[in-house]
């Protein structure tokens, strides 16, 4: 690594950027004011835009493989949620002045990764200076025309589907924080889980299954109130249903984590979908064929409302808020 | 105005970016985790980004009316200079926690105003908050199919084009650094240049003109460089042909400002492209027809380089960094 060398933006895009175009046609090998989008016959197009700041989404130190894999998970999560997938993103990088060519080389070969394992490519973007790391992100994504989730179509005795484990990546971050106190093992787990976080990919095998759906980057409850805010429906969840690791039981059964903390959490980047009960077979068969962990906690009802075993609840902080 | 109101992710869109959405069934209303986008047959899609920061590219005081302007006229230089006409955008807003309703009001209501000029609308977004005004954006715009402008056709005789005048921008800059003085009808008409600055929006009327073309925002050398270099051809200039203002050319006659630095200076949201002779006096009376100023400034020259008054100059500092 040269110290006090001028790292331009030119520099940048030639020696990092330029690597991750796949020389697709669309980009003009970034030598154009902008890019094009080819969108498939029978396909539509969905966007959707994430930014994370450091302070905020990450912290300064953190591998620049988690910021990378931050900014495409939150997006990518987006993607999935409408049952798409992944096409191209646009890249807004805002950074400090002192960068270096490490950061530079393990950000973007995170990035190279993670396009060739989901399929998608750098398409264009932006380079600034800034004080603090802040990525923003437009992803691009396809689907079937007329198959878009969406977050308000549920009905009632629709089930209540979650994929993955909840609240993995909050306790990482408690861990992160020094709010909880917990041995190596089980800190390495969950910081892991905290700066590496997946997201569910299965949005677009449950297109003609699902009848609506969102991504908990919010939290179950918060997410889950959005699935049924604006109609005459509730939910009605079965809270010893709600899917955690068993290394998150061992922490909510020794009161080291409460068990609503992980409810209103967010970042987990899991789906959250309804659908109709005779669909219940093919979900299951679908998820285990996609080695995904999937599980039914709940159904719809005809009453407004959360309940949690049977009793109403109010939740003052239902989501995660990025802005207060 | 209230002071010390929380001002919430959720009030934001409600009451300030709800009104940008046109009520337009790609955005969901801002109740989905993502948009999408239709494109109409025969049309290409293009995208652009484009980010301003707080202390780089506007000051903290700067009117919310002219960093609104800035944040859509910098992406919709983009898309004229693509060919395309606009349709719509995303918005990344990064504010401090101390943002307040007037700010908010004055930023969305020149927005507004901007989208009606133009004819394009918000579709999705991101709100974030931090320290300083960070605002990132991708538009989206349209061209028929097979007629995207690019920076690599131009060819040995065509005519080299400019709209507008040069280096206003600039000026204004230099007046709001305190690096020039001039007197007070002076400095408030740059000021205004300065703060609002206008894209040409021409770009989609010479797509069947035009052989090459790009947008002015990094310095005029520096983007009549990008469209020749990467081929054996150079460009021949008449400085005398350059386009300036009346008020501009005082400056220069009066030693105040360089001639070369406003051939270096970015922001000016021209269009520089190229053409065939034959097409001329068409591109003449298109630009009367829509009320701008457009100036034949040199030719495309089969001798590598770039000739001032037939001198082939070399320039240092021959476009705007955005990064160093």
């Amino acid at each position: 690594m040269r110290k006090n060398k001028i790292i331009s933006e030119k520099y940048i895009i030639h020696k990092y950027l330029r690597n991750l175009h796949y020389n697709k046609i669309e980009t003009f090998n970034f030598k154009n004011d902008a890019a094009y989008i080819k969108v498939p016959k029978n396909k539509q197009l969905v966007v959707t835009n994430d930014t994370i700041l450091e302070s905020t989404d990450f912290f300064k130190n953190d591998p620049p493989e988690s910021i990378a894999n931050k900014i495409v998970t939150c997006n990518l999560s987006d993607i999935s949620s409408m049952g798409a997938s992944p096409y191209a993103y646009t890249l807004s990088l805002c950074l400090p002045g002192k960068i270096t060519d490490t950061w530079l080389t393990k950000f973007t070969k995170k990035l190279k990764i993670l396009q060739k394992k989901y399929n998608f490519f750098l398409i264009g973007g932006d380079l600034s200076k800034s004080n603090k790391i802040i990525i923003s992100s437009n992803f691009f994504g396809f689907v079937s025309k007329g198959k878009i989730l969406n977050r308000t179509s549920a009905k009632v005795n629709d089930d209540i589907w979650v994929t993955g484990n909840l609240g993995e990546s909050s306790i990482g971050l408690a861990i992160r924080k020094k709010k909880i106190r917990v041995n190596n093992i089980i800190k390495k787990y969950f910081l892991s889980k905290y700066l590496f976080p997946r997201h569910c990919f299965i949005g677009d095998k449950i297109v003609n299954l699902a009848t609506s759906a969102i991504d908990m980057s919010d939290g179950f409850y918060g997410d889950l109130e959005n699935l049924i805010n604006e109609k005459k429906i509730g939910a009605s969840i079965n809270s010893s249903l709600i899917p955690f690791s068993f290394k998150t039981k061992q922490l909510i059964v020794n009161n080291i984590i409460n068990f609503n903390y992980l409810l209103t959490a967010g970042d987990d980047y899991e789906l959250l979908f309804t659908a109709q009960s005779r669909n219940s077979s093919t979900i299951s068969r679908m998820a285990i064929n996609n080695n995904i962990k999937i599980t039914k906690v709940g159904k719809i009802i005809d009453k407004k409302g959360l309940f949690l075993d049977g009793k109403k609840i109010q939740i003052n902080n239902k989501s995660f808020q990025h802005f207060f």
